[in-house]
């Protein structure tokens, strides 16, 4: 069946950063997706001008605009679309301020595909980091009421926005699609449906993973072990092997004990780890100059993912009794970096005279 | 007998902060010291108009000259003065620049007290933090060969070098002296007739320690688990509580762990902490507003004191079998932090390239 005769799809990108825009080219680029963007910061000037696209996967674009662009998710909610597809490509910070949660920015296109619709299927797509993401959103919405399908994302791309509606894309987009559940076999259907509307041959991948969760327990080795490390201590990962004290107490001493906590973690969940990923982070990763997200977030004085990657494997040990010293150690340092970037933010206040929190 | 009773001695203070000065004023306020001071960069203001003194224990002074004043310990040796007491009140970082460490600030004034009167004993005083710091001193310096007397200093004090020559004191100064080897008697009455010269009755207090390494491993209680946490997360103490998960995770996941890791490593040296000390630091010390000196140091690019606080502590667990994995991941957190800063200060070098250390 040729993609031309699929029936038109709905979908909206939520999260027009350097990885939502090109999120949402590469869904628009075969032409059988109807593709929204919210963008907030860059409305006007993406309405007027559309986006220029540097694209190691599509080449030099100059003015591309999506088929519709909104400012927010509740006029993307007021424009009486039904949306097949609800796509969040921003960061995921449950602990950040609450406009800014993922239950709360889906809510106004959930609701609103609701009313259009009731009984058409809605898939959420988290093209997000981290593990047991998909529970905020089912503690939000009912699956059965909202005949929801809530689908994972899991994304390797470089692309970084340099300017209003300016995206250079370095790294090639590589997506897996699939159900956070994997016995949900509509669900399945869906994910194996959105990962062939995204795939553009010759262009970017976009495949079919049928076990999301090992998939996102594999990438938290790297997350919860090196990305927390590297932003505790505001180096690359290069750095961190290369200062390390005999250049070999970061690795011994903090990412391989991390790591084997993961896939413990993970053990206890029935998943198990691909235990060759624990010699690739530690072999090739230190070759590659690199700051991951959590780092740079901190040098920008933006919030972390903290809960995602560290706060939510966390809690799934203490409740399946798995120790877990290094990454409790890692959390207890990082909760108070997390805090001083909100106080920064103005998201909580310490005062100074009573030594205490203001509530 | 009365001080003006006492043989003069001969003082020199090797560290001209808002430490030192105020340690090289003390000992000069009786009469019955010659005191000579090292500073380097006040060098030529201080010549021209002494200190400037805003004392909470000795009040204004508004141009106070200690008997020598020299801009080198090299300049110092060739005064041809034999320094009975060489006081070093410098930051005692062993893994800094060559000319920093102790033994390379000593060498000149011991080596010329050796030549003036071999015979003569040489005290030489360590009013610095950490623990097992007279090791560095013995490994360069033989006992027997240069008339040693070992003796630490344990200050409590809050004072601030403002501008040049211009030092702050706020908090009173405490200084207890000992001998560092206990057995050593003659060390012992060396540390009690330095502590009576240093006490100035009604402004400050000079007292004796007769047990000098367990207050230092007192003392590392807070250093060891709270001076590097504040390092590495960038908030003072009240914070560090304060913005903890429940507003305890700090406390328990952090603080406590470590410590209790202190009094067991001090336990396998025989030396029996002050379980007390453990509560103080967790009840009381969240109530005063403070930014530990480490945590002042990343905040100013200066090297943290991280060996003689963590390093030698751990070295001492590694030799006696003692598990400290709190204090192990703060470490090989802490020497990239210190790497880091030893990048800035240029005294290593990595290259992007090759992604290396250029040796």
């Amino acid at each position: 069946m040729s993609k031309s005769a699929e029936q038109k799809i709905n979908a909206i990108v939520i999260g027009a950063g350097g990885v939502g825009v090109v999120t949402a080219y590469s869904l628009y680029h075969n032409g059988v997706a109807e593709v929204s963007l919210v963008t907030r910061s860059d409305y006007d000037h993406v309405v007027e001008f559309g986006y220029k696209l540097e694209s190691c996967d599509y080449g030099q674009i100059d003015s591309w605009k999506p088929h519709n662009v909104y400012k927010t998710v509740e006029d993307a909610s007021a424009a009486e679309k039904f949306f097949d597809y609800i796509i969040v490509t921003t960061k995921n910070i449950p602990d950040g301020p609450k406009d800014s949660t993922v239950h709360a920015i889906l809510k106004p296109v959930i609701e609103s595909n609701h009313e259009l619709d009731p009984k058409k299927l809605t898939n959420v797509v988290l093209v997000q980091n981290g593990i047991d993401i998909e529970k905020e959103v089912l503690e939000h919405f009912e699956k059965s009421t909202y005949n929801l399908c809530l689908l994972s994302g899991v994304q390797l791309i470089a692309s970084t926005k340099v300017g209003p509606g300016h995206v250079v894309q370095k790294g090639k987009d590589n997506v897996s699609f699939g159900s956070f559940d994997k016995t949900d076999e509509v669900a399945v259907e869906q994910a194996k449906k959105l990962a062939s509307i995204y795939h553009n041959e010759g262009h970017n991948t976009g495949a079919f993973d049928d076990n999301v969760r090992r998939t996102r327990w594999n990438k938290l080795l790297y997350n919860a072990a090196i990305n927390t490390t590297t932003a505790l201590v505001g180096l690359d990962v290069s750095r961190c092997f290369e200062f390390a004290s005999k250049k070999e107490s970061t690795e011994f001493g903090i990412f391989r004990p991390a790591m084997q906590e993961i896939a413990a973690i993970a053990a206890s969940e029935n998943i198990a780890i691909d235990e060759d990923l624990i010699e690739f982070f530690n072999e090739e990763v230190r070759n590659i100059m690199y700051k991951p997200s959590m780092c740079v977030d901190v040098e920008n004085g933006r919030l972390m993912e903290l809960e995602i990657l560290l706060g939510n494997p966390i809690r799934t040990a203490k409740a399946n009794g798995v120790q877990t010293p290094t990454l409790c150690l890692l959390y207890n340092l990082l909760i108070l970096v997390q805090n001083k970037l909100k106080e920064q933010k103005k998201l909580i206040e310490f005062n100074e005279e009573t030594l205490k929190l203001v509530v």
